[in-house]
């Protein structure tokens, strides 16, 4: 047969998820076009996801990080990959790209007719004095892992500091943790994983504290010192930490100098606005992943969302779509997972804290119960806090945590989000049930059954006991003799559930009464026999004394940090 | 305060998950109800999923299979239980029931304003020469297990024949295998776990074989013999198994003696009809779980599917109601997993089979991944099998077998059927991404992905070499050399994928062309490609070489059967 002329030349800029989908999908589409890749590092299609795994030996074959290679995209889809050259300006009006080598600064024109942005985003590199020194690094790309690993080696690092406790910080404290590298843990907001709900990292806490990593939080760094190379930094607070390395996770913002230079419109924290067949601005000219908007699927509105999943999906439209299709993106919804140590914690959608940001009308509801039947051994806890919106029972967003199966519960509550549904729906699915797997009331359906009874009024929640007046409000525990043991809510009394009917006498049907147990579920039995027998105002406090004390060592570490910070203050004067 | 005079008086017949669910919800939608629950066993709200697990020492505390204990329901929830009683006549004109005490004989006579009947299913026993002798057992209740646990160790039992290959005895074949007994598993249907189509099962299969368990396929049972005890189980092929014990693992019924006598309305199986409120045709008797049918969600229409996650819901559904509430229960859809050896295997929505039978117009698309990212150690494969409406896209049913993260993927597939979503919509899901956790396209995502390719008209496909007339047909492999010395389909020659673009000359435009790979990924690449210069007639096999292999281990299993039982036939004439 004959291979007919080049039907179209597609340029993509940058090789990585977004990148590498769309070209691969575009040669399914097109093989006749002529499809040429650029890419300003020495890899393309890398899996940086599996990075802090690689640097902590949990990975240990580096090649499985290369996905595809230069050669694998041009013996495989006929890309023209050409690594080491950065787009450097951009003429919409000729649709020209000029493209520089790396190595030789050489330059040359590149003419498209469909140009796809994928380049991505770059670390946060605040401009601090000493940050240049040798011994800082970010963790991107496969060329920065390389060189953090040869640090740790060549240099014998002991002693690390890792700055920012979002997803990729945490993962780094922990991979280095494991190959022996004692860890500091920098936030500058008061909590780890901003995008969760403070009290919801509790888990994560606790976990880092198992791995000896020490967290600072509420505190920012001002510079780095030392000679020839850092060896310490500098807080805001004024604290000084010694290291051997210092790793930024700081977090990251849109690439998006070429775009500007274009002219191309950017939208929220200089991403590119992208419609539903992900064009900007120029229909000629594509974008996604972490360096354009996303439209969130729970309120429709655009917001920039940096995520793995998401940018593979748009990497598929982009390239149907180049080549004349009209397929589209519809949105994300922010879900992710981290593993810290034995803990998971995940969420999707809205957090109570973006929720209750944007105004909108929604009530909370936690829930602990067992991954699996409680009957088979090795039930791990799993707390899950729901978002619904008021009064529809729509689920808005959800945080799960705890040690085994919370992958699973996110993405069934991902999916009921991406579908609308309320806590009801949620309460009726048909999941699967055997022993090793679930309860017969799943997690998320126990979850949702509580949210279901707050929805409907059968239930009223609190979720601290400062929550009411403290005049007329009195607090009852139910738990067993051997869980009061371990500590009580102040001012509490406390009647086991199991004889509460019978001694129900010794209560004041007058008073305002909160009542908790261990996770919600008895004390939940237990407003119910209160409302019935005649007592006119019971709450309970929903999730229990597990999300109280979550609560707790949250804000007590804030505190403490807090005190500490103080303690320098008052040092430095 | 004064306890009122009981409001009404709500009976409940039978004491497990439906019953015992009632009965607590009832309790806490009403304080003043007189709540009776007669129980024909010894227990109640026992965890009868569990029973296999604790005869394997899966699950070595006893007591923890007792979810409720009569006292317990008492003290926690004023539930008046009888256990040793048997409900033996319903007089639905007086409203009133006829209770024998099992051991005494002894009658009496119970009104009651509102009836539940919550006696379940009962195991299928039918009635051959010497299924009365000892050694024969069913496993249904605490004390069935409690009779084969000591039966083990007082015969010292060495060798089982478990008849039947549903859940429950596959989990009986698995658990006796881990105590050491040495089992044949005889089953009437040509497959194993005959909820799912037969290739799904190829992996529960090679999970029999490494334990050491013989399977029988497509042959039943005839007789029992033995003097004083069973030693000997005859199929009806003729067939003898000689064994230290028998389990009966055939299916169950419904318990509807009761029912029938009073002339309540029988549906489906002999399953009480039930409309949405859960209420039988007499309006004060409400049933649900394994003694009544249910509405299957994916077509609407009323089947008896006994499964222990609706039973737990519509008790909580049933206990509203008698209290006078409105609760709905719309309906299940079949979701269930089991565990093999290794493997597991889950199912949710339409099997083919059925899709088939009910003359429904889709297609399936099996799709395989790892079940977290490649290049994360220790993904395992996992197989989907999607069943997808014509020409709407919409899932009526999947299957899905591997090894890990099975359960995630079922449950997100039985929320998306619940949500009516289409493949394209399931495609387009925001879940859940690390590297421990899954890929950035989630198995799911991929399998949706593929089986939208083939909606759209984007590929077509096939489901076997043989589903095109040989003249003309042509077949193409497109793995790697690695691959193929492990065997290929018959007739293909092989071109590698990261080749074909060159060597494409080689191949005939004109005929037709079958492809495939391993999984079906590369091999629907390769048929892109070839349709993208020039050849019209490409087919890919869907779920290439693995799902081929599947199917081959079933059909050479049941071909391996029937000439055993023709060479029994042979020797006994």
């Amino acid at each position: 047969m004959t291979i007919k002329e080049p039907s179209k030349k597609i340029v993509i800029v940058g090789g990585v998820a977004l990148g590498a989908g769309a070209a691969a999908k575009a040669r399914r589409m097109d093989e006749n076009a002529e499809i040429i890749m650029i890419e300003r590092g020495p890899y393309v299609s890398f899996a940086n996801c599996g990075l802090p795994y690689y640097l902590g030996d949990e990975i240990t074959d580096r090649d499985a990080l290369l996905l595809n290679t230069p050669e694998s995209l041009k013996s495989r889809f006929n890309i023209d990959v050409r690594v080491l050259e950065e787009a450097v300006e951009l003429d919409r009006a000729k649709k020209l790209l000029t493209v520089r080598k790396v190595d030789s600064g050489e330059q040359y024109q590149l003419p498209y007719d469909k140009l796809v942005l994928a380049m991505g985003a770059k670390p946060i590199i605040p401009p601090l004095p000493g940050i240049g020194l040798s011994g800082v690094f970010s963790l991107r790309t496969v060329p920065d892992v390389d060189q953090i690993k040869a640090w740790v080696s060549s240099q014998n690092a002991k002693r690390a500091v890792v700055i920012g406790a979002g997803f990729i910080g945490l993962e780094t404290v922990e991979n280095l943790a494991s190959i022996g590298v004692e860890v500091t843990l920098v936030e500058k907001a008061p909590q780890v994983l901003p995008p969760f709900d403070p009290e919801m990292t509790a888990l994560a806490l606790r976990e880092l504290d198992k791995m000896g990593a020490e967290v600072i939080l509420g505190d920012g760094i001002a510079s780095f010192e030392g000679v020839n190379r850092a060896t310490t930094v500098t807080l805001e607070s004024g604290r000084k930490l010694e290291a051997d390395m210092f790793l930024l996770g700081i977090g990251v913002r849109p690439e998006n100098g070429l775009a500007k230079q274009a002219g191309l419109e950017l939208g929220t924290a200089g991403a590119l606005q992208v419609n539903e067949y992900l064009q900007t601005s120029d229909p000629d000219i594509y974008s996604g992943g972490d360096m354009a908007e996303i439209i969130h699927l729970v309120d429709g509105q655009r917001r920039w969302i940096p995520l793995a999943g998401p940018a593979n999906k748009q990497g598929r439209v982009i390239g149907v779509n180049v080549c004349g299709g009209q397929e589209k993106f519809l949105g994300a919804q922010g879900t992710s997972i981290v593993r810290v140590g034995k803990a998971t914690l995940a969420t999707t959608g809205f957090a109570e804290k973006t929720a209750r940001a944007l105004g909108l009308n929604f009530f909370t509801s936690y829930n602990t119960a067992g991954h699996h039947a409680g009957y088979y051994p090795g039930a791990k806890d799993m707390t899950i806090k729901l978002m619904v919106e008021n009064p529809s029972g729509r689920l808005l967003g959800a945080e799960v945590a705890g040690r085994e199966g919370v992958d699973k519960r996110v993405d069934v509550l991902a999916t009921a989000i991406a579908a609308h549904m309320t806590v009801s729906d949620i309460a009726a699915l048909d999941l699967a049930y055997a022993p090793p797997f679930s309860a017969a009331k799943d997690p998320v359906i126990m979850a949702a059954m509580a949210a279901e009874n707050v929805q409907h009024g059968v239930i009223d929640v609190v979720h601290s006991i400062d929550d009411l007046p403290a005049e007329d409000v009195n607090v009852l525990d139910v738990r067993r003799d051997d869980e009061v043991i371990e500590g009580m809510l102040p001012g509490a009394i406390n009647i086991p559930l199991d004889e509460l009917r019978d001694r129900v006498g010794e209560l004041d049907a007058s008073k305002h009464w909160i009542v908790y147990c261990r996770s919600g579920q008895r004390s939940y039995f237990a407003t119910q026999l209160l409302k019935r027998v005649g007592f006119p105002h019971v709450y309970n406090l929903s999730g229990g004394y597990i999300v109280q004390e979550m609560k707790q060592e949250v804000l007590s570490r804030q505190q403490q940090d807090e005190a500490g910070h103080s303690k320098e203050h008052v040092a430095a004067r």
